[in-house]
């Protein structure tokens, strides 16, 4: 069984006129804000502002550019593990991200930066960092549909995800004043299910047909090291881009630190341990020692305490290692849901442990330990929220994954309906994880090489000789 | 036919006597400038600074390293695509980089940064940033060379085109006071053509002897998407490292990121439109995706606007795309122009683009939109030109391109001839694009594996057996 | 001959109680400083500081993720170039490093960072950047014994090691008051014996069994450059992460910036010189161009001058290659010391040359060249040292460096016996270099692709074809 993988006319007609939608709505909504705006300097004086460095650029470009490795390398090379499948792993997710970056700043835009007096969206450094924390939730849903789907189905699947990251981000952070900076509810908690939804509407019964393909080699492996490690090195700099100016960002860099680092070890004691010669499996190495930045996503600005932080690490590289070894063999026969990448395992569960812990460290938190101005300056108790009590804000932190649930569920969903339509190029059971379909795969490499050069192919020769002679 | 291209003499010298050279010319011109010398102390207090944030130091250095990383793993590794020429890709790039960017601090300090007291080059963060740029111009020359030059030829190609880009920057940006931040002119076109020039020179007419070495195999095309992933990310790095602070830097990191996210969309479009199923090709990907950070190199600081930035990567994608799959084999049919990595198609055109969109903006500028402070800023309307208005500031731009084009032209011309000289220990036609020729190149993986453990080498051995037994 | 290499039951062991003891050592004695903590607020106003750039949190960020990815990705890459066994390179590394940081925060803590009003230890962003050059220190040590050792050993190693390093670091500088910014003799001198004597004890007269596994395939040598190259480009960060505030950190950057540029031009032309046909080898490149950086530690803070980092540079970079070349050699065959990196040549020579010419360069300081403030300010002149001269402080730095030699060299001893117990599953000599002992690796990449997709596999099933008809 084929079916058409054909996208010439799909994806560029995509591409072309979302790319032109995006040009138009940019010229329409979207001005510099006021700090990266040549009206700065009067700005700066109008202000009292001393130095260029109190410019937010100043603050959090390092932490931005940390951010957009991990979007574009780590994601992208963690998904390169597939022997056959690199191209896609590290293309699409460069794609997606690219065009979803433009409709974050958007969409965002219109929910939390929308000028109310000259109705422009006004743009600076913090809008980028939050494209990039945008497009990782769909990113994070790509995991689990990585090597099954074409990629117009994965732009519509950022259009969409996009959006439903924009709605979800409104309710949880303006209307339920949940504070999320490492996003492990808006961000891990939301991508996952939504991802993993859309997984199970698109289940393949026959995809064991493609089995020879869904698995690594060597190198593959060593490569999706390098996404690994580019997003653990990273994450304290994911956790702490949005954080409050000072204390807060500094904070949320040394308790993401302090987590990941336990998270390593765990992940690596529970995947000896699994295997009846102790061996260490790959995949357990390259995602679940992220864990603990994923679950340190909501409490990172607050004073979990250093040995919170390692606790929190400890039981979410367990966790996260442990699904890996009976959850996603159990989901993909029992509850029909095939996660390519494990993301329930990486952002799934470890997000939801993050937003828990996010709720119950809001809820425990004391003037003693915050003091005063620390307990308004790190909750944003202020205007409409200024008499809200700590036990309340850690209900709202609760409300808050709920919510971050439901939209990944609901809106899985939906896309997943939409995806299923026949008509967006996706292969078949039999071709699903090779490159063949969408890419222009080069020749092997011992194909074209002189023979001379390389022992193997003196082999094949000889091999060649053989087949004659004993032809005759 | 072979050639001697044994270069044990040639290369040492080249390296020992240049390096001995540069530590006779440092220390005879180079010192510390007064932020990092420790007399700053004492500047700082005559200066009424109050705070060692002050320190440009502080306002570049996260930049620098975005920088110096495009220039070592970002250039290096997108020349690692041939499947067996990587070692030379991102070897030799080390190699002339290295050398290069102490030649730039010297050739560079001479035009910019003489201490007319006395004498002396004092040098800074924003050098360092200045001799990383400088080198870029040769880098990207080399790309347009690959596989077909000796590291000594690289070397002397370094030597010159630091030369000449020092007097060429110095004409465009003292001489002609024009604005150039990112280089869409000064790096991208001048390199460009630069690089082209020489490889017109260095004509080989029959590379096809090659072929089998010219193209990439699977993992070698995943290396290079590291090389690509990094001068993408790091490219709104490039083009504001050495911005105006405040908003200057602000504003070109917004403009770029925008471009170059448009450009991924058009470059996917147009490679999937150009193939009969829609296949993507990696060539482009690896490459196009990047010509909207070239083309933002002049404008990005300027008020383009984010729809206009979005504008341009749409354009130069498209450009980019085009080049690829249909300049570039014109070029080499009916111009005799080999340009290996495809440059003209990743700078050349997008550099001159970025040229003349710099010219048009600056030409554009009013008041209204920049502020009366603000546009001074901008384009330094201070001093000998502070009556400049902002068409003739668009006159110099256009001009300064003209300048890079030329440099580039002329500068080929000389420097091609001088490689042509038979004494460089280029390879012959036939030996082009393989490591084997200036590197001990390791066996191949298979070879020393027992057999036992390795699949496929039980069937040679099993082959081995027919042969033996065939011939009986 | 085989041996257990069986680790189900060590390695989940030691890293489920180490983990859970770092847990509660942290719970007793870690907090978060007055930079980190909720009342930075409070102690903002008490100390007059206007602005949260103050936070030295903005002074040292962008450093500390840069040091950051030379220990994980790094270190961790550069191990990746032996054929089989990249998993085990990058991977013990990230373990043993994620271990080590926390270790490393408790130790630094007790000697350096222990608030005498409450006994605990107060963490900011110093302590994690001091925390990673503790545990590049135990990487290095690693480098010799690469391939041959269990990642229990590892565990045990670093153990010690970050143990050892604490109490040595307290010696060097806060007893004798040595300067050593970059870790010359600290970090590099101290790992490299601690290493080297380790491989000494463990010496393996039957290690040539494993020789086919020692060495590298094409593809795993451009993945340790991708080590090298961010060792490379970061060197300048590892250098001037914790240097002094404003012109220290600058011309720390300056210093090592030259020095590595100009190690990079030695290695190649001795590399070159070395073989018959000038032909460059990827060891050298790989390694000996880092030595500037390493020999660049100590002194990187002082007033060496431009040309003097260039000189450093110089000299390191011969004397590095030429260690691969004849020293490594003689080592294993004279002095037994298995030295699988080749860390004597990169990190001890370099690093003895470091802490030599720093002791050269502070004996020589002088008010002429520093300035009055500056050379206080440079060698911390004040309260108990006060009235130190240049020499005498010269003369400890001197002292430092021996410390640094004796700690690595009784340490190695030391640790070197207790690995030697048979308990800690390491692989028998047969078995050295593979990464099948202690991970899953997959299948070799032909093996399950249908034949009719890649071309080889076609031969090899004609190949049956053959085999069959032949045996009729």
């Amino acid at each position: 069984m084929t079916k058409n993988t054909n996208i010439r006319i799909s994806l560029p007609a995509v591409c072309f006129v979302w790319q032109i939608a995006m040009i138009i709505l940019f010229g329409v909504f979207v001005r510099y804000n006021e700090e990266s705006d040549t009206h700065w300097i009067e700005y700066k004086r109008r202000k009292n502002i001393s130095t260029n460095l109190e410019n937010d650029f100043y603050y959090r470009y390092a932490s931005f550019q940390d951010v957009h490795v991990m979007i574009f390398v780590g994601f992208g090379f963690l998904m390169t593990f597939l022997k056959r499948y690199s191209f896609g792993g590290v293309g699409f997710n460069f794609l997606i991200a690219a065009f979803g970056i433009q409709w974050a700043l958007l969409m965002q835009g219109w929910f939390h930066y929308l000028d109310s007096d000259d109705w422009k969206i006004k743009i600076g450094i913090e809008n980028l960092i939050n494209a990039d924390f945008c497009v990782a939730g769909c990113l994070i849903a790509y995991g689990a549909c990585l090597g099954k789907v074409s990629p117009v189905q994965l732009m519509v699947l950022t259009l969409f995800g996009v959006t439903l990251f924009a709605v979800e981000e409104y309710i949880i952070l303006e209307l339920l004043h949940a504070k999320d900076a490492g996003g492990s509810m808006i961000i891990h908690t939301f991508g996952a299910y939504y991802g993993l939804t859309i997984s199970w509407i698109l289940y393949r019964p026959l995809l064991s047909q493609s089995k020879n393909y869904q698995g690594s080699v060597y190198h593959s492996d060593v490569f999706a090291m390098i996404g690994t490690l580019f997003l653990w090195m990273f994450w304290p700099s994911f956790n702490s881009a949005i954080a409050d100016h000072g204390d807060g960002q500094h904070r949320a860099v040394i308790n993401t630190y302090l987590a990941l680092a336990s998270s390593v070890l765990t992940t690596f004691a529970i995947s000896s341990l699994s295997q009846k010669h102790g061996k260490l499996d790959m995949v357990h190495i390259q995602n679940a020692t992220l864990a603990g930045g994923v679950a340190m996503g909501t409490a990172s600005e607050f004073m979990i305490t250093p040995y919170g932080s390692l606790i929190v690490g400890f039981c979410s590289g367990i966790v996260s290692t442990l699904g890996y070894l009976f959850l996603t063999p159990f989901m993909e026969k029992t509850l029909k849901i095939q996660d390519t990448c494990g993301i329930h395992n990486l952002h799934g569960m470890p997000g939801v442990i993050g937003g828990i812990v996010g709720a119950i460290t809001a809820a425990s938190a004391s003037e003693s330990v915050y003091g005063k101005e620390g307990l308004i300056n790190t909750f944003d108790f202020k205007d409409a929220v200024a008499n809200r009590t700590v036990s309340i804000q850690g209900g709202h932190q609760a409300a808050g994954l709920c919510v971050a649930i439901a939209f990944g569920l609901a809106g899985g969903a939906l896309v997943g309906g939409i995806l299923k339509l026949p008509i967006w190029g996706d292969p078949a059971d039999g071709n699903c994880f090779d490159d063949e379909v969408y890419w222009e795969v080069p020749e092997d490499e011992d194909e074209n090489i002189p023979a001379s050069r390389h022992p193997n192919m003196n082999h094949v020769r000889s091999m060649e000789d053989v087949y004659q002679r004993s032809n005759v």
